[in-house]
């Protein structure tokens, strides 16, 4: 079950996106990462946001072997905004997305907040799309055929990709001399710190929104997302909090009954019967699980559950109040609730990461969080990914490839430049840097706000503690730009001793 | 011409072990770094040096892809000295050598100082063979059999080898706690710094001897190599200097008389009829580059080479005094020259790696250096590697992956522990990082000492100025070791903020 609940709530801001892009349905949203995990990963029918342009860069299939295959090459994807630039004669910046799990039109449209970035510095804005999303296909439409084709599909492949991209278009601007900082948000912000701490020479700094690079191994206790949602919902509504906490065992208490599913699927009025209670609990378990994750004001998306709950009539039982969570949700249609059966496809990309080296341990034991138990068990991982991909995950790679371990005594005296930025609402945020490690790799986060709220258009109408924050990460990478042009213009470039 | 010089001349310490090793010999070692160069990668019939031991540890064919094949393994070598170590309870430092172009036990034997070190610091000492060296075939006997076997050999592969192999061993010895420094020299010190650069959470300092990380793209300048060597020379002997700059249109006049060749192979007396002027050029060149790359003490090479041309008795002509250099070199037997045919060999590992992405562009135009022109060409370069490996070059892939260029603005504010040693009169120093980058980047050498100098056995009779060296690098290795130990015991780790 950890699988696939961390598979409904990973972790792309383009939830962020979607509200944007559908906010004027009448269907609430929260359900709709869920929808997106089948079909989003080629869904490149999105328009280009405004001020944007696409290109394509002639991308080296396999940047670390020599095979011949390794020669191929595939249309790289990427967006630029050259509205507020200021050109390649003085000093301007050049801000980087480094793409995530979607499209790239969705992180464009989903980080509103560059764009004034942009406008402030003068800066070149260029999306990079990661490869096997959008139209970053490097076999084609038999890109997701079998592991020989994905095969290339890993977070240093496209790490890789982006220092060659950059590369070859600053030496197109004649540009080389310009300072890059790389951005993103949930695993475009691992990447974004990944990028600063690999490719120092391709990126000045890194501004790393919701970035859960802690969420490996045991760095991070594995009930951390887990306790945040369920903490979430505990400040919003103590019965809230209760009623779902009681509501797993009344499920299974009726499921276990005789003609038990049949009484479900009546209580929760499905469209079609249900084949298990795991059905309806999973689907009600990714309602709680992105309510917090994308609990950004000025929406309130627990508070909306729980008014669903606690407002039901007088002596309605827990599961009536529970059923009334579904109309909140994708599912609802005009006449029935349409769960979506979760049969996990071969054909998500994020599914692929998740069952090669994106493996975090999220689950839990009974009684520590809302949720009924569901401790993460890596062989059933294993033979999910198995069964899937017919591939084998490695879940120490990525702490070997990246660290994590005892990061601020690893990071403390070497790097700098990065901004790791939370808000303690996300349930991510469980695994993200909150404490500053040294002096220029800090941590800012706020009491209130959840999944990249920082990365979003900023409006008038936004609290002081998310401008304040905002206002930080500026006056930061101001710091940076201003530091390096001070190194660049003294020009303290490694000179030679001469030899006598 | 350029690409044969380099792949004679570069790059291993092995040069100093052969000496070492033959040095009883009555042949003259300079030469034999050519010899090796078409037959030792796969010569493992070496013997282990004292106080170590083999084994083999299961490695991971291809970290960056998840392709079916990248799951294979192989049996990767590595050397331990446990003699010294105080064990895992206290707070004792693993030293690891990342092993370069050769047989591991070439490395070992070649770089006694490490043991010295591991008395000292009461350390592990552990050597790790580089992926497609001695015994560390991937495709075992069938590994040089074209790109499809030889594809992953990549450095990037080999860091990630160290990587995973170090993380696993750490955790066999229950020594996770313990630090760990990286040590290399000449290839190996690049890998050495590079690996301290790209897994800071693996090693917390480096000692990168003779690594010539900046001779890539146009970092530095093409005639960096040769220029040193012919001031090496100059400053020997102005005379010896100038008689091998007038040689080579002498040799070119003869070659190009009636029956030139025939006359030529009279004078430098070869055992075989000359082909063309080329063969005994590229071997004079290689006896010269060779003498000062591994002219450190107690040898006198350059003086060895130099007394051959100036003690010729009175009146003996340009040729005459060149010819006697052969009398110095391996090619010597007991009738003629035996000069070897330098035809490139496609089983060679460094020959490989300089037709895959280790692309220095050596090489220098008339009038720089006491050689005749031989600009590097990228052209005749890539042709030759298609003809050699079918492959192509990547001659901006290690600038992508490692930087180097801007080398102190990158790394001024990013990075800490490395030391980068060179001895001026070598003349990869050129392309060496000579300059402090920060304060804790730092940049020893010595105006005497060439290739690897420091990483020798210590004798009671090294001069003052390799003692001073040697004992500013234990000074910063055991800062670092301290540095360590103190985070380490007040137990920095990351803690997170509690919510309120």
């Amino acid at each position: 079950m950890a699988d696939k609940l961390q598979l409904k709530v990973l972790t792309a801001c383009v939830y962020v996106v979607l509200i944007k892009v559908v906010c004027i349905s009448a269907t609430s949203p929260w359900a709709l990462r869920s929808i997106r995990e089948l079909s989003s990963q080629n869904d490149v029918n999105v328009s280009l946001p405004a001020g944007f342009k696409a290109y394509y860069y002639t991308q080296t299939l396999d940047h670390f072997s020599y095979k011949p295959e390794s020669y191929n090459t595939f249309k790289h994807k990427y967006l630029v905004n050259w509205d507020y630039w200021g050109g390649n004669k003085g000093s301007y910046p050049i801000f980087v997305y480094t793409g995530d799990e979607q499209a790239i039109e969705y992180d464009a449209s989903g980080s509103g907040f560059l764009v004034n970035l942009a406008k402030q510095f003068k800066a070149l804005l260029v999306y990079i799309e990661h490869r096997y999303y959008g139209e970053s296909m490097p076999f084609g439409d038999n890109s997701f055929q079998d592991a020989n084709t994905l095969g290339y599909f890993t977070s240093a492949q496209a790490l890789a990709d982006y220092a060659e991209l950059i590369t070859n278009l600053k030496m197109n601007l004649s540009a080389q001399h310009l300072p890059v900082v790389a951005f993103g948000g949930s695993y475009g912000g691992m990447l974004a710190s990944w990028f600063r701490l690999k490719y120092p020479h391709i990126v000045i700094g890194a501004l790393a929104s919701s970035a859960p690079i802690l969420y490996f191994e045991d760095i991070t206790p594995h009930d951390g997302y887990g306790v945040v949602v369920s903490n979430d919902f505990k400040e919003n509504s103590e019965s809230c909090y209760n009623t779902i906490k009681d509501s797993w065992s009344e499920i299974n208490r009726v499921a276990a009954e005789e003609n038990g599913l049949t009484k479900l699927s009546q209580i929760f009025n499905t469209c079609t019967p249900l084949n298990s209670s795991g059905e309806v609990k999973n689907w009600l378990s990714s309602i709680y699980m992105s309510a917090a994750q994308y609990d950004n004001p000025p929406r309130d998306r627990i508070g909306t559950v729980c008014n669903a709950i606690n407002e039901a009539p007088a002596g309605t039982d827990i599961l009536g109040r529970i059923s009334r969570v579904l109309n909140t949700s994708a599912a609802a249609t005009s006449s029935c609730y349409n769960l979506y059966q979760s049969t996990p496809s071969n054909h998500s990309g994020w599914g692929w990461q998740t069952c090669t080296e994106m493996v975090m341990p999220i689950g839990w034991e009974a009684n520590q969080t809302m949720f009924e138990a569901s401790p993460f068990d890596i062989k059933a991982y294993t033979n999910s990914c198995r069964q899937r991909f017919s591939i084998e995950p490695r879940p120490h790679w990525i702490t070997t490839e990246y660290g994590g371990h005892d990061i601020k005594s690893v990071l403390g005296n070497f790097a700098s430049n990065i901004i790791f930025s939370n808000g303690l609402r996300d349930p991510y945020s469980s695994a993200g840097v909150l404490e500053n490690i040294s002096d220029t790799v800090v941590a800012i986060h706020t009491e209130k706000g959840a999944h990249c709220l920082d990365l979003q258009v900023p409006y008038s109408t936004d609290p002081d503690w998310l401008v304040a924050m905002r206002e930080k990460e500026v006056s930061i990478i101001q710091s940076w730009i201003t530091g390096y042009g001070a190194k660049y213009s003294t020009k303290l470039l490694a000179k030679k001793p001469v030899r006598k």
